[in-house]
């Protein structure tokens, strides 16, 4: 369970207290403020704060005076526009504050995506939680046998017993050993910033993160691709929904344009006007190599 | 005057329009939405939207999952704490959405400051307004005898008449002329991205301008400054007073340890040192240059 | 003529001192150093410095302890599957370092990029040379009848005479009066950073500009591309040759999946699927509206 | 020992090849590249590639065509005024490149410096070594009593030969179980993505890491600070040494205005004036809070 009862009432406390604000507000992103969405077994995504909506990106986008909205159709038409011609400017007008709780080794990678202002919870000033992500068993993968960076079907059976206990046994070592050598009963006790060197990169941590909604999106397509290691992507499917909710016509136009759309090269732009022509076009004659083929076949299967 | 009486009424509008939110309001930043705050002779900052308040702030400094106020005491404690640090990430966790018209000179330094997000108004897209900055007689410097980057005593009689004649003919016989230009009426009319060319550099141009509040104080502490650009510090000056009523304490520990402080060389914490001591420190013998020995005492002055 | 004989003199010196150096060498690239390409009328782009190869990239993206090379054939296999797979850590790996002379307002549509490092000429400091933009009759370009944002044919007869009378005019006077108002010959004259408001936007200014090549190559397929103003893409064009020269096999892969490629949407994608089984798909049962359409047309042409 | 004999082979045979550059070489430089520099048990810092020089600095400030040397004088001169004043642009005209083994809770505190470009060593795509950062007896350091972020005194006795049992023992006992997860003999092997999870944060890392000389003066402001966790301090002290050699008198500046000197406030400021006319100033009528002041008389002291 992701929030403590003093950590809930907290929560309560903010969703209880509406005020007045001369703001552009967005309903669909009220509802999500504060509330803890669950990631993983003790993770969680929280929007602390936002601004801006799909009013907010065409009005930057024609330097208005008002609210930027002439009607509605107006507004997604010129969304669709600014996103299919990568006029990326009026998406970065939209910013969103999150707190999130995630494995090490899952902020590891998040932290790549620069443009972005983080607070990390620090363990040099305080003691980290004895909370490890231990994968559910139908996510406890195989290396791929294709793919250097890939995972293939779950471990099964006794295989999959080993590395659950392996992976509870010494998390929980691991922190007893953390407990111990920072205790300051009987003994000096090592320095925080030192103990937490013993901590496995399963530990949760937690940050706020706030990025602007270019950014985000940018975050989305790499994070929430199939591609992108299973244990950050169900964060980056988690945020696909507030942001959903958050700029509507914004995020039907990423899903449209990027999400499920696709960059072809000069030579698959080729092949393709080729086999409109009717031309019988094979991996040999296109002019790619097998693996951009087979990205390209799987492209317009 | 700023706005046309459209332009003031879309303003109305949405000054008109509180909506109740769940997220950080500062009342002080309430009362800036929307209105225009006039700047030299045609220009303005406007408050489109912010992002969190002082309690924000140490809310973030914490990780934490209410609002981060134990007491206010304490909030304005961390401030300090925080703006003495350097620790900026913090402050990078409020966000300002400004709209400013200004001529294009100050905008060519503004723009300098690169973490921040902006929108200009298009000239390839628009038609420019009519509008240029002619200086107010006691702000027509003579060029600095003692600083090649600065400006001496105002210029009088005749000569001052001269500059503002010059300057007030030349725009607006440039205008005429890019109107000439693009005018399609018994012509094709020029391009206007290439019609723009002739326009000179205190035409008027507008921008939404979206930036964190740490990178906000960095770009004040340079600009409000004394040895800014009068055109562009008087633009930092009005933001200054903004920033006061949006988180007073974060404006208060900058003031103290940003604008009213200084940063002092090893050198000249020596000689304070040797001053304090007694001993009789002179620019020969501080080991300092001319040019740091005057900007040394001008700080102990 | 970019360059005064002092100024080549400058330039013959540094190319005449070849030092050793344990670096990655571009030889490519040391052909281009410090030699001016011209740029318009009277800019140009110089290369001042460099950083990193192809074999650079490919060190990078293997976190390698030697020169990252194993065969000159698996680098460039590399660098295509980074380029395909938007890897861009390792270009960010190469740095370049460019000598530029433009016109102002096209140094205005530069700056946006900001993801780079610039020292501009200062016109607060210095006095600005009597050098304008004044574009080949060729490129007197009407605005487009079907694009607010473009040009159509060139102007022809008196109106291009008209034209060009105004810019040549204008631009001189601008100047005229620029100097007198700063001259300090009888009177005080008045500060540079208040007269340069005098001087229109196809005055040349000039900077030194850093940047890596990722992001370098993201200008590039914005400013090289045939929507972008004629002004500024000669630029991208000079610099696309630079590039071409310095890491081939990146330029190589940028042209394929960058220059010559193509986005498309969710919505493009399944026609093209529906057109590949033989159905007769237009904009009308297509799912886009007609701008899309066209645009999608255009890429299959 | 940081490098193995293959490792060390290929670093030979890069510093056995010098080639002819027309670029600025810096001979202070040009000794360290490809060398190790060997930083805590097991790590380095080795210099892959650099660009610019004092010179640079200068050239690009003031945007020259020839190198921007009139004098070594002027060049130093002209150095210190601009860090002196904040002038950050040209520092940021010098860039260098570093690859760098350290330990992962090390290599979490050094990317929170957003402003730089770094390819790491993938433990998605490949298997980790077995080395782990174990502190030396004196550095096994308590928590501090005074400071929640600091320590104390080395651990001595019993309690540190327990402290480094648990560290060694453990760290040995996750790798074992890490090579035993992924082994594929007589089963599937736990994907390296998930596998990684089980590995203490002392494990060591590497990659390469790419900055401006702007950005990595602030890097080691922050970390070659008494205030910074040892670990990351031996990495900035090794990098301070690197750039003293490469631009001396940008280094020197920065010692004297950014390492030895420091910030006060305006209260600070008002207190030192005072402090100077003869006036008895104590904490009580100081302005400053305790900690305030006694971070006052630290800096006087």
């Amino acid at each position: 369970m992701p929030l403590t009862p003093d950590q809930q009432a907290e929560v309560d406390a903010q969703r209880a207290q509406a005020q007045p604000t001369l703001r552009a507000v967005s309903p669909g992103m009220e509802k999500h403020l504060y509330t803890a969405i669950p990631v993983l077994d003790h993770g969680f995504v929280r929007v602390i704060d936002y601004m801006g909506d799909d009013a907010a990106i065409c009005q930057a986008a024609r330097v208005s005076y008002g609210k930027g909205t002439k009607s509605v159709q107006n507004d997604e038409g010129l969304i669709r526009y600014l996103m299919r011609h990568w006029h990326s400017t009026p998406f970065e007008m939209c910013e969103v504050k999150l707190h999130v709780k995630l494995p090490v080794f899952v902020a590891r990678q998040w932290i790549r995506h620069r443009t972005a202002n983080v607070n990390e919870y620090s363990a040099r000033y305080s003691i980290l939680d004895r909370e490890f992500y231990i994968p559910a068993p139908e996510h406890l993968a195989a290396q791929s046998v294709v793919n250097n960076q890939g995972r293939g079907a779950a471990l099964e059976g006794e295989e999959a017993a080993r590395v659950l206990e392996i992976l509870k046994t010494d998390a929980n070592r691991a922190y007893d050993h953390y407990e111990a050598m920072i205790s300051q009963d009987g003994q000096l006790g090592l320095a925080r910033e030192l103990a937490r060197m013993n901590l496995p990169a399963n530990i949760y941590t937690q940050w706020y993160w706030k990025v602007d909604l270019h950014n985000l999106l940018h975050f989305l397509r790499l994070r929430a691709d199939a591609h992108a290691q299973y244990e950050i992507r169900v964060y980056a499917d988690a945020i696909c929904k507030v942001v959903a909710d958050w700029v509507p016509f914004a995020y039907k136009a990423f899903e449209d344009y990027r999400m499920g759309g696709a960059t072809m090269s000069a030579t698959a732009l080729d092949c393709v006007r080729r086999m409109l022509k009717g031309e019988d076009v094979t991996q040999e004659n296109s002019g790619m190599s097998k693996g951009e083929w087979r990205e390209f076949i799987d492209t317009l299967g």
